[in-house]
């Protein structure tokens, strides 16, 4: 068993505990770490280094960088006090926390440019790349488990790898994974993937033998996901967005399988996505960072040919039927770097239709999808920059309103911009789809108001564009009044002054 | 010589006067023409429109498509009341003026991205392409003049094309542009382009002769550029750019030649670029939209080896010079499609360090870069975002105060946002350099404080980062002050509330 898993006779010697290997960790270090949306992260040495803080007490801080999301270990080093700076990604409310209470140093990213940093040298080195495997080859190539996201970058780089062998994942996931990673500058080459199906690198990170310092052999879980299942508002949503691609489709204006398809994480995405197994398209084909339930939906409806991704993050349910099954899906499935499968060179030679979710908009399209009242972050940008500024067709989705009605997430101005409306072409709401291709900021805030705003905001939002307009402006605004709906919200916990004259007859 | 101008013997016989081919223009048309930063526009022909339009005023709208800024001819349009729609770029006044009273609606677009519009078939039909030439080839190809913009693809999308043959301009321009466009998905292969002096394509833009409905010959000169002369301020910017740029090739970070730089149209980013004459490195590389004059200072001083352009922008004496040695700065300029120019994909191949001009900055390095106090449109965004998103380091340069004191370009939020944070790594201001890279938000606060903001404003500044970080939150705000510094300047002219102490005492 041992055999299949560490194929590198040295290397067997270099089993350790990660009770041992922790203890290499100094106050200080950077370390990098496998996992993209809390799939296929490293979990037990970190994991350790907590226990041994509840044990000793030692003040000892580490910059932690990583694909994106960890799963539960994230919240376990925050809640510790051991996290002094984080990067790219995250989505754990203790961490979450700490990021907005400033005891945390995070840095937000767009995900296919980490890779780019860690090459640049800005951030100094990386004193442990830790790295979740299924296995390690011959040479000493590490063989990823359920994500790719930064491992491949972080193996170049770093000073020293240790491999976490996850025994509780099946041997078959060799062969899902192709690696990649740009080639050096000056002279770099073309990334050479033209369809979403290529295969142009290796199926393990290479890595000399000799940098891996430490084998551990663990069976942790992934944190699995956590998507609500689709509702009446999501449903519609899905609806409103395949009409939309169906009228593309028969204007010509897009292939008959649409193209490669992007969704975000989260389960406005995901609902959208599953609309898609009742809709009219055949062939699709998927070029996305995360896959969640709903990508594997589609392939076992023989919806999807083939699906690209970066990450598998599932339900407990999909997962073990995922796993059961990789004989089959590794035909129709690759896991990439997240430098690759989010890189503007291919997303927009392959011309992606992205699909990704925002916390508010405003009436001339631009998008907020990282923080809350424009200070609290919620999760991160993620890779919804890198797809949305790049695709062929971008569309944004969020329900009209949140918090029972008391909060519109269509307003006069974001309070964080995220994606500038230039990257905004169309924005779906339960109530409909906002097409913002070719219109000039004035007809944009039109078509926001009229077709995706809640009719309980829509007479505000015209007020406010009159009294705005009064003052001209391409863009036109009322910077007295552009924040007062948050600010009425701060204040009264709401952001309608009053109800609107039909809604109180009813 | 009208043989070497028009080698296609048939179309000797197409020649027409502008005004004959006004006529055809017809109201509710859509027309695309050459023309970049006011460079190789296509004038004969809507000059003529122009004068229809004061002698029979009748009723008249066309949408107008080009590479960016047209010289005057935009200006002339706009002010007859001529123009519907305009995209993707502007800087003359009185088209601004009708911009921002709603007259015409303007779609300010990343110059990489029209293209793709065009190809996606949301504009609609393209009537005419108005395309102004050196010369015409025997099998219809069109060589450009001192820009190349869009031409290519308006070409092969218009229905006709209509060819402005400008007699004043050297034949010796032949063999300076390198006409490529991306091939059409799906399969669309990688951009061959892997060093800045690669030619990729044809020195002329395909076309079938019989698409081409007319030729005008035309003597009509591009109107100058006019870059006000570096000042204190600007050589100052200039030195702390090339301190820090010193500073990273000693670090090992930058290679010794820096890398391709790209700078963004405008005085400020000229006087930057002037200030590399008297730098330290050599065997530099542009790969940039708009050679301004500084471009042909450093070839000339022969700093620079070789620079890809889209465009010649240059001052009417510097534009003599370069155009009588045409032969000589063949080898070592190239002007390429915006869309090539501009490309992600070659952007971030190339590693570009990218320079761009800001509007006004805020204090966790969002850029403004289009929209004075958030609502009236200066320009448009350019190329600056293709660049900023994709370059290996992006740098804006903003003096840090304008209109004698009375506004800080450091303000607390800007008020429109064309670059978020991520895509902002150093930001120069007379008074000095704001190092972004690695820094969290609360941290890039106080760099952009201490180190970029003019003395007046700085207790200011930090009187609302104390006041926002009370609230807490990654991106601590006070959203009831964040906008509070414009409402100022609207109701009393200046941002300041008084002088500060420490000034008082001056």
């Amino acid at each position: 068993m041992l055999e299949q898993r560490i194929r590198n006779v040295a290397l067997r010697s270099r089993v350790c505990t990660a009770d041992e290997v922790q203890s290499w960790i100094q106050n200080g270090m950077t370390i990098a770490v496998s996992g993209f949306t809390k799939s296929g992260d490293a979990k037990a040495t970190l994991q350790a280094l907590a226990r041994r803080k509840d044990k000793t007490g030692e003040p000892i801080k580490i910059n932690l960088l990583s694909g994106a999301s960890l799963g539960e270990t994230d919240g376990i080093l925050a809640s510790r006090g051991l996290l002094g700076m984080r990067l790219p990604f995250q989505s754990d409310p203790d961490l979450r926390k700490s990021i907005n209470l400033g005891e945390i140093s995070y840095i937000d990213q767009h995900l296919s440019e980490t890779a780019e940093w860690i090459r640049s040298g800005w951030l100094g080195d990386i004193d442990f790349a830790i790295i979740e495997a299924t296995a390690i080859t011959e040479n000493g190539g590490i063989i990823p488990t359920t994500s790719v996201g930064n491992s491949p970058i972080f193996v170049e780089k770093a000073k020293r790898v240790i491999v976490e062998i996850n025994l509780s994942l099946p041997l078959e996931l060799e062969g899902v994974h192709d690696i990649y990673l740009p080639t050096a500058r000056p002279n770099r080459q073309p990334i050479p993937l033209v369809n979403v199906r290529d295969r142009i690198g290796t199926t393990y990170i290479p890595c000399p033998p000799d940098k891996i310092a430490a084998v551990i052999l663990t069976t942790a879980q992934d944190t699995p996901s956590n998507v609500s299942a689709p509702d009446a508002e999501t449903a519609a949503m899905a609806g409103h967005i395949l009409e939309f691609l169906s009228h593309e489709v028969n204007r010509g204006r897009l292939p008959k399988n649409i193209g490669p398809l992007q969704s975000g994480i989260g389960s406005v995405a995901n609902a959208v996505l599953s609309g898609l197994v009742q809709g009219p398209f055949h062939d699709l084909e998927i070029y996305t960072e995360v896959m969640q339930d709903a990508a594997f939906e589609l392939l076992d409806a023989g919806k999807v040919r083939f699906a690209s991704s970066c990450s598998f993050t599932l339900s407990q349910a999909m997962r073990r039927h995922v796993l059961s099954r990789l004989g089959e899906y590794r035909e129709k499935v690759v896991l990439r770097p997240q430098e690759i499968s989010n890189h503007p060179e291919i997303v927009r030679r392959l011309g992606v239709i992205a699909i990704n979710g925002a916390l508010e908009v405003d009436l001339y399209g631009n998008v907020n999808s990282t923080h809350v009242s424009g200070t609290h972050m919620m999760n991160g940008v993620g890779g919804s920059g890198d797809f949305a500024r790049n695709a062929a067709l971008s569309i944004f989705v969020t329900k009209s309103t949140a918090k029972d009605g008391r909060i519109s997430s269509v307003i006069p101005f974001v309070t964080h911009v995220d994606h500038p409306e230039h990257d905004v072409d169309v924005i779906v709401t339960e109530r409909g789809i906002a097409d913002l291709r070719g219109l000039a900021p004035r007809q944009r805030a039109r078509a926001i108001i009229d077709h995706i705003a809640h009719p309980d905001y829509q007479d505000a939002l015209r007020d406010y564009v009159r009294h705005a307009e009064s003052h001209s402006g391409n863009t036109p605004h009322a910077l007295d009044e552009a924040f007062g709906w948050h600010l009425r919200l701060q204040q009264q916990g709401d952001m309608r002054t009053m109800p609107s004259p039909v809604r109180a007859v009813n």
